[in-house]
């Protein structure tokens, strides 16, 4: 719903997730299948670049019927080639969809939206990592408490804290990387998975999707095996997960009593419409909405995942579109927060110090800081052991990220 | 998205579910709000008629802009307020939402769209359920195959199948009822729970909330404590398991080689695009691709209820408004379709006969029908057991149900 | 594994969760069927009492060559029948098991397993409930922030913020007597649900299970039709979830920079063992390990109750058994776990007057508590708004409780 | 519990997962970690072999005291280590744990227990997917009816189907395999992740942990950063779901409609105690139960990893130990299963050749096969298109990896 959508649905991976965006992945693939059926000696030009013509704006075709379509059919496609046969003369039908059976164009289309999305998710995940970086960077030296079971435990700096932050989102960019470029392929094996209609010629005409499509050529169609689906999920999943970590810790550092980080006060953000007083982390606190929903939604994916029935599954399938396009919403809703949120956080390093200052004035963490009985809680240099070793190593895998 | 509607969207709830009727739904409670006040003296009659003259059509508010406004306040709530009072004079803006924070309108209204969508859901269940009754009676002596970990077992009646799916939806429909009559209630506790801004009239004007929207008085805000979403959830999840496991035995008997019931062809319907020899049960499928995610969504309200911080969470409680609406909107949809599918079914009772004379040809059943040598295969009356007076119960509970 | 059994497995609920537990539980259902054989005639009484005295002690019983046995014959029930056959006469063993399949001894046994272990479930939740109404009594006027967004607010006091923990728990505790009275039930079908075998006596010979095993007479057999665990692991979910969040609030209260409680230091415990100086709120932690784990283990039982073929399911159904166990196991793990942490719990008024006292010296806040200008700050009375009137109804409640 | 282990608990992967298992790995570490303080210089070799000698055998070790110790600790470690203590004298208990912290030991273990349990569990798998390939190359030319959506659609070869079961054990292989050798990781960061209590030298110390204990060396500590965990998790869940799929396909043609393949019987399996005509499809039913219960465990796996705060969680940390464990263990077990069942699989291709004749005799199907007029239906070679050589990629594929 359009009403949450600054919590939900923010950012520019949605416009990939539109009604549109899927109609016009689903006319992507017809038209590549005609192309491909063109190479390979099995339709005509001509029909080809008829039905490419017919099938070159989505927004042409009116997505509420077909969709009301999915009632009768259990899939779009059939209405949605029954639209595309009213605009072209009979021989250009006569090729469209040739060879494939819905579940071709759907899956396909599917990897097609999340291999559209995906680039424009990590472009946003990319951004996040960077103002990580930069907090690594700059906070290098910038002592501050660090808590574990939520209590101070010994010093770290604000450096190391973002520096963690940004090996779980290196390591997200990475898996969703590789998912996009080895994980979403085409689907392609006809009615029963043998690509019966086609002849010999099923396999050249799979390749030439895959090529036509930039997706994976899958070796074999994957109707009812469905690892691919799960990856995406996975991977999604995890990209969740690594922002989330850092928007708890962002909630965390900006409570009252800490105060070591917030997001910039600004027009409007933030504030409380009954207590000027407050400074909520709104950004933070919409990633985490955004990825309290993911596990389930995996779950989703993988129940469906486990239950596709021989050749092509009675409901399973169809029960995989939405946690599958939700969660790409999700992940691009949260990297767009988390992005803007880092990009505009006040680090108090006052407050880190002072903060720090109490636990250092235990006698236990003395001892523990510099058990030669010298001042070691002065020295930090004594106490950090390799954390700046570790930045430099996070940096050095965050700076080697293609998109970073 | 709408393009798979006929799969996910279907059915009269859905419009309970819009944009729109959420927007109606926190006006509603605003205006009702305002009534509260002007009952406890708080108010001025006036003031609140104007501000339910403004509040009267959610269509003429922008559903999109206020949407936007969550990102930047973490509720639609100060969005929607700004739209009210610039709609209306100082005064009556003044009382505008006194003494309520965010989160009780988007609480109560999500109570509210609830309470106004459950009752079309149990219409849509009683309709699915009377469909069930009617198989009860009209197959109470349709023998069939009992079946027992996808093997042929010993012999059953129709009826008592149709029974057996009948008490699950009876259960679901009376876990639904009761929900809707006591789980679902306002929610109002102010800033931080107190209603610390109402002087000692908060609890009259609670009371006055829940009588105006028919909604329970829960005694004490529940910002934090979300057992009222947890029941909701976990009722929508049992009602999806009720129909999906009807809609699995459905797609079984489907089956090309079982052939004991089917939905009818009719214009259009369950036909494949390229297979004209199928009869796809799309119905079914429907009913299980919507179940199949209802677990995930279930988990998610659990996971979100379990973090809720002080005195409002950070970010779970934002997690929670997608999966409790989509959970409405999947049992919607599948009751639709699972009362659709109910209503075309053809028994072929002879197939029944069938498959099951096969099983009755088998010696070590003969020997367990009819342990004392008689031909007790030859006569159902002394192997079905109760399965009449089963039926009967199952009879009498749906009919003492409400909607039914 | 005992290797985390202080998180995992705590308390006295879990003595009802053992091997020996469950295998006495199917025993136990064997000799009331036995029984209830007898009483309509259709077994002799010696027999029966020969099966009982046989059935006595599970701990007599080859529990793991038992569970060896459900590899071949997919439950537990076929190797406890051979067992207890060689341990009687002929005729004891002919009426062993009689009428009943496999699926209405295990259900059988899993619901008595249940009904054992939910009154202790309850004792233990009735204990964490007293320790949060004894500090809602004695924090009646105890002075703290309240917190929304993890942002300081306006004030409340601990004995409100213990009440609104309280509710959640008296929910719990009603939800689960609310199971354990009216949806713990037998099962009993025979091989397809018609209670063939037993003629016209087999619904007598249920409702004399019913009574004997204190269970709910279910007027007709539920093996495939799933609410009645779906119900048992929701209120287990609802519960946890209850629980945890008290156990963040705790955590949140522990942190070092907030301090207002503490889990008492006594000897081992909460100490770090690296890092004297910590108060690590292990109590509050252990049960939030355990919650954690709960809305996964719902989403499977809820899985697993969609997908319950014909009159048995092939595997769906064994699918539920470890995780409605396993949900009963954690929520008594920190149902004990939260009992013993509220009762020696250190709440540090003091502390919490020093952190609302910051709040207070905020102008926006002054100026909200008493907006006449009178120093309203300083008079708690204006600004508590019916925070008592709150208190004294969530005591209400919980001393109308059963085991309050 | 042991009474389900033939469903939950079956095969070699088990031993791997006893208390013993995880005590012994805990023990590893703390040895390695010795032994690398010794190549760093940091301590005496002697120290370092006493503890060896001491720490060798965990079945000496009290696991039941040691798990009730993490109810004063949170985590078995400093039970375990006092236990250490105990046994060795003074310098050697000095250097014992020297650097670390509770989680490095317990991540650490974790990893080392899936490091020893994955190869193990992908040798079960190895049989299974061979059982596959076998079948794909022995029935490369076995008609049968391909069934989409549950309905006969067209011709297909069993060789195909169990080449398509094939792809998904193979590429479940290879996500396991993969995780094994690059996922599972060291853990070692000392007490907030800076290695700071042994200077300049921690990360030497994590290199030689990695390089003796056969683990990656993660470069930096991820406490709190579960990329790692998440990513177990999901390839474990992955599996299980390409092992459901096979399981489910084998049920379906278990049908006694179907009859298309069987567990072929044998002593004592598979027969029913009631039921002497029925051939129950037990292993794939264990199949089934242990996959149905991955999808919960991986969300909360999934919800853990998302929820840890700052240095160390409080809770979520401990929330993740069971389900990962749990992962293990049903993907084992139903490994396990898989490969018997398919191992004694009794294919019927007489009947798999009947069930196709009555579709192929249909007047649609006939026109499908063969437009052109000719009598297609008897040509199989004009209607399985690719399906020889999907096979022959899916056994390329198979043979290629690793463990094959």
């Amino acid at each position: 719903m359009e009403i949450f959508s600054g919590i939900y649905g923010r950012g520019p991976v949605q416009a990939e997730l539109t009604d549109a965006a899927f109609l016009q992945a689903m006319l992507d693939v017809e038209v590549a299948l005609a192309r491909a059926l063109v190479r390979c000696g099995l339709a005509d030009q001509a029909n080809a670049d008829e039905l490419a013509a017919a099938c070159r704006d989505a927004c042409t075709f009116d997505a509420a019927e077909i969709g009301r379509s999915t009632a009768d059919k259990g899939t779009p496609v059939p209405g949605l080639l029954a639209a595309v046969r009213a605009r072209v003369g009979e021989r250009a039908g006569a090729i469209l969809h040739r060879g494939a059976t819905s579940q071709d164009i759907v899956d396909t289309a599917m990897m097609l939206v999340a291999r559209r999305a995906l680039p424009i998710l990590l472009a946003e995940l990319a951004g996040a990592a960077e103002a990580c970086a930069a907090a690594a960077r700059e906070h290098r030296h910038t002592l501050m408490a660090g808590r574990t079971l939520m209590q101070q435990a010994l010093p770290i700096t604000f450096g190391l804290k973002a520096a963690t932050w940004l090996i779980g989102l290196t390591a997200a960019r990475n898996a969703l990387a590789c998912v996009c470029d080895h994980v979403l392929a085409v689907q392609f094996g006809g009615a029963v998975g043998t690509l019966g209609a086609l002849g010999d010629r099923g396999l050249d005409v799979m390749s030439s999707l895959a090529a036509q499509l930039e997706l994976a050529d899958p070796q074999l169609p994957w109707h009812t095996v469905r690892a691919r689906p799960v990856r995406l999920a996975g991977a999604l999943g995890e990209t969740l997960g690594a922002m989330a970590k850092v928007a708890l810790d962002l909630v965390l550092l900006a409570q009252t009593e800490v105060g070591e980080a917030a997001e910039s006060p600004r027009a409007g953000r933030g504030g409380s419409s009954t207590m000027a007083h407050k400074r909520n982390p709104v950004g933070a606190i919409a990633v985490r909405a955004c990825a309290e929903r993911a596990p389930g939604l995996v779950s989703a994916v993988l129940t469906s995942a486990a239950a596709q029935e021989h050749e092509r599954a009675a409901g399973a399938w169809q029960g995989e579109w939405a946690p599958l396009l939700e969660l790409v919403s999700l992940a691009g809703s949260a990297a767009t927060a988390l992005k803007e949120t880092l990009s505009i956080l006040d680090v108090d390093a006052t407050r880190m110090g002072q903060n720090l200052e109490a636990l250092l004035r235990s006698p236990e963490v003395r001892e523990q800081l510099a058990p030669d009985g010298s001042d070691g809680a002065l020295d930090p240099g004594q106490y950090l052991g390799v954390a700046e070793q570790l930045i430099d190593r996070a940096l050095a895998a965050h700076e080697a990220t293609g998109d970073g």
